[in-house]
C-alpha cells in the first residue's frame, strides 16, 4: 500500500507561493531567483517530497496518449484486458498505443523506452519481467506506470500494480475437482511465467493439503523454462499424456490455452473428456466457450483488470494517492469437468 | 497494379547528378545553387515526379518506429498478420507501435493522426475505411503508408497496398463444396466489411454459375451493416438456422469466426457437422484447428501478408519503386466438410 505522496500543492501551501512557482523552482527554472529556488527545494526536502514521475509528467505538456506493453497481439487474454483499458481511455479522451514484449525482458525494456521517447503520459506494463535489479533503469521512466499481473516476486516499489490472486485461483480450480470426487489430481504448468505459475501451483498444493489428499511429484508437469518458443497449446498437448500415464483423473492447467492443448492431446490418445478425465483451465478467454466440450475454467475479470489499471493511471496523473489492487478470480463450470467415476468398479 | 513511381534516383540519373543533390534541390536546400535547383525541379516536373510522402520522410530524422493500425487487439486474424510485420521489423531494427481502429473510420483517422504526431517513419493500415473522399486529409500524411486488406473499392491512389484475392478465395471455398457433391450451397456474410464481403460473395456466385447450379436469394444471409456491435461468432450462430431452414447442405462463411458461430448454432439445433451440413470458413486462424470438428477453411497467408507489407514499407523508405501485391489464398481441408449424402435416398 502506498502512502499518500507529498504533492507540489502541499509544498506551495507551506511555502506560501503558487503551484507553478514551486514547479519551476524544482526544475531550476531561471525565471525564479536562485534564493527562492533554494528555499523551496529546502522545504520540499523537509517534507520528503519525491520528485517523481507524476510531478515530471505535470511539468511536461500532456500528449493525451498512453502506452501499453502487451505480451503479444496474439494473446487472447491480454486482448480482453486491453479492451478494458481502451474503454476507460476512450471515455477520458486518451489514445492508446500498444507495443509487444513477447515475454522477453529486453523487448519489454525496449518497448517502455519507445513509449518514453514518444512522450506518452503514462505506461501500463503487462506480464512484466522487471524486478528490483532494474530500479536504476526504471527511475528514468518519468511518467506514471502501472504493472498488470507482473511476473516478478520482487517488484520495484516505485511502481503500482493491479493483479489477480493466482493462489486463490489455483485453490478454487482444485477444490472444484475435489468436490467432484477426484483424488488423483495433476497440475500442468508453464516454466516461462515464474510468478503466476508458482502461485497457481501453490494454490493447487494448498487445496490438496487442506483435503488431506496425497501429492505425488509426477502429478506435476511443467514445461521447460527455456523453451519459450513452444506455444501454450503445444505444452498442453505434449504434457497431458505424461500426467494421464501416472493415473490422474483430473488436471488443473496453467491457463485456457494449455487446457485446450490438453484437450487436443486427449483426442489423439482416445481419452474422453470429461468421462475419463476432467480438465480445468484458467483465464476465461472467449475461445474456451467455443470448443467442444466447452472448458471449465477459473475466470479472471479481464475487463475489470484493464479498467482498474487504467483508472489507477488516471488517478496517478491527477496526483491522487492510489493503492495496489489484487482482484479475485472465480470458477466457471462448463463441460470439461465431471463427477469422478471409477472405471474399475 | 500501380505504375512504377519516378524516384529521386531516376531524376539523378537523368540530371547526371548525385541522389543527394536531387534530394537537396527538391527540398530547396541552399547548399545547392538556385540555378541547379531550378534545373532539377524542371527535370522532376518533366518526369512527372510526385514529391510524395517518401521524399518528405527522408527530410526528417528517422525515429526507427513504424505504426500499425489494427482493427482490434482481439482480432486473431490480424494478430497473425502483425506477427509477420514484427518479424521483418525486428530483423531491421525497427520498433512497432500498434493502435486500434475498431473498424471505425473516425478511430482509424485518429490512430493515423497519433502515429503521425508521434513521428513514426511509416504506417501500415489494416482493414481501412478510407477512400478517395479523404484524399485531402491523407495528403497530410508525410510518411510512406501501406494498406493491408483495405475495405474500400476506391482506394486513394497515393497509397500502396497488399491484399488477399477475396474473390478467388470465395470461389475455392464453393468449388470445394461442389466437388463434394453439394448443390444447394449458402453464403453467410457480414455487412460491415463491404469490400471483402462483396468479393467473397462474388467468388461464391462465380463458382455456382460456372457449375451451372441454381442460385436462390434466400441462400445468402448477411448480417445487418449497422449492427457492428454483434461479434462475428454471434452472426454465424444466429444466421445459420435461416440458411438451414431453406435447405442448403453446405455453407461458405465469410470468415473462421463466423464459421465457428455457425458450428455453435448447429450444436444448439442438433445438426451434425459434417454429416448433415458442411461448413467452410475463411482466414485460417489457429483457433479453427482447435475446435471439434476442426474447421475446413480458405487460408490466407497471414505471415506473408504482414511481412510483404512491412517489406513494401522498407522499400518505400529507401525510395525504391514498389508494386501493389495481391496474394492468393488456398483451401485447407479439415473436418467440417464432407461428401453430400441425400438423407431421403
Amino acid at each position: 500500500m502506498s502512502k499518500r505522496r507529498i504533492s507540489i500543492e502541499d509544498i506551495a501551501r507551506r511555502a506560501g507561493v503558487s503551484h507553478s512557482t514551486v514547479s519551476r523552482a524544482l526544475r531550476d527554472n531561471t525565471l525564479i531567483s536562485p534564493k527562492v529556488r533554494e528555499e523551496i527545494k529546502q522545504i520540499a526536502k523537509e517534507m520528503n517530497y519525491v520528485p517523481n514521475a507524476i510531478a515530471q509528467s505535470l511539468q511536461n505538456k500532456r500528449t493525451n496518449t498512453i502506452g501499453v506493453v502487451v505480451t503479444s497481439i496474439a494473446d487472447p487474454f491480454y486482448a480482453e484486458v486491453v479492451q478494458g483499458i481502451e474503454e476507460v481511455a476512450k471515455s477520458t479522451g486518451l489514445s492508446v498505443l500498444l507495443s509487444a514484449s513477447h515475454r522477453d525482458l529486453e523487448q519489454e525494456i525496449a518497448a517502455i523506452d519507445i513509449f518514453h521517447r514518444r512522450r506518452v503520459d503514462g505506461i501500463l506494463v503487462t506480464d512484466s519481467r522487471l524486478n528490483k535489479h532494474h530500479t536504476k533503469q526504471l527511475e528514468q521512466i518519468a511518467v506514471p506506470t502501472v504493472f498488470i499481473n507482473s511476473q516478478t516476486e520482487d517488484q520495484p516499489e516505485i511502481f503500482h500494480s493491479v493483479e489477480i490472486d493466482d493462489r486463490l485461483g489455483g485453490k478454487l480450480a482444485v477444490e472444484h475437482l475435489i468436490g467432484l470426487g477426484h483424488t488423483s489430481i495433476g497440475y500442468l504448468g508453464v516454466g516461462d511465467r515464474s510468478r503466476s505459475n508458482q502461485q497457481r501451483l501453490e494454490g493447487y498444493r494448498l487445496a490438496m493439503t487442506e483435503a488431506s489428499l496425497p501429492q505425488m511429484n509426477d502429478w506435476v508437469a511443467i514445461s521447460d523454462e527455456d523453451n519459450v518458443r513452444i506455444s501454450d497449446v503445444s505444452t498442453g498437448q505434449k504434457l497431458v499424456s505424461k500426467l494421464v500415464s501416472v493415473g490422474v483423473t483430473g488436471i488443473f492447467c496453467y491457463n485456457d490455452m494449455v487446457a485446450i492443448g490438453a484437450l487436443l492431446g486427449c483426442q489423439e490418445l482416445g481419452i474422453s473428456v470429461p468421462e475419463d478425465l476432467s480438465i480445468v483451465g484458467f483465464d476465461g478467454i472467449a475461445l474456451g466457450s467455443y470448443i467442444t466440450p466447452p472448458l471449465t475454467t477459473i475466470c479472471q475479470p479481464m475487463l475489470e483488470i484493464g479498467s482498474s489499471a487504467m483508472q489507477m493511471l488516471l488517478d496517478l496523473l491527477e496526483e491522487k494517492s492510489v493503492e495496489n489492487r489484487v482482484l479475485s478470480p472465480s470458477l466457471v463450470k462448463r463441460g470439461t469437468s465431471a463427477v469422478f467415476r471409477n472405471k474399475y468398479k
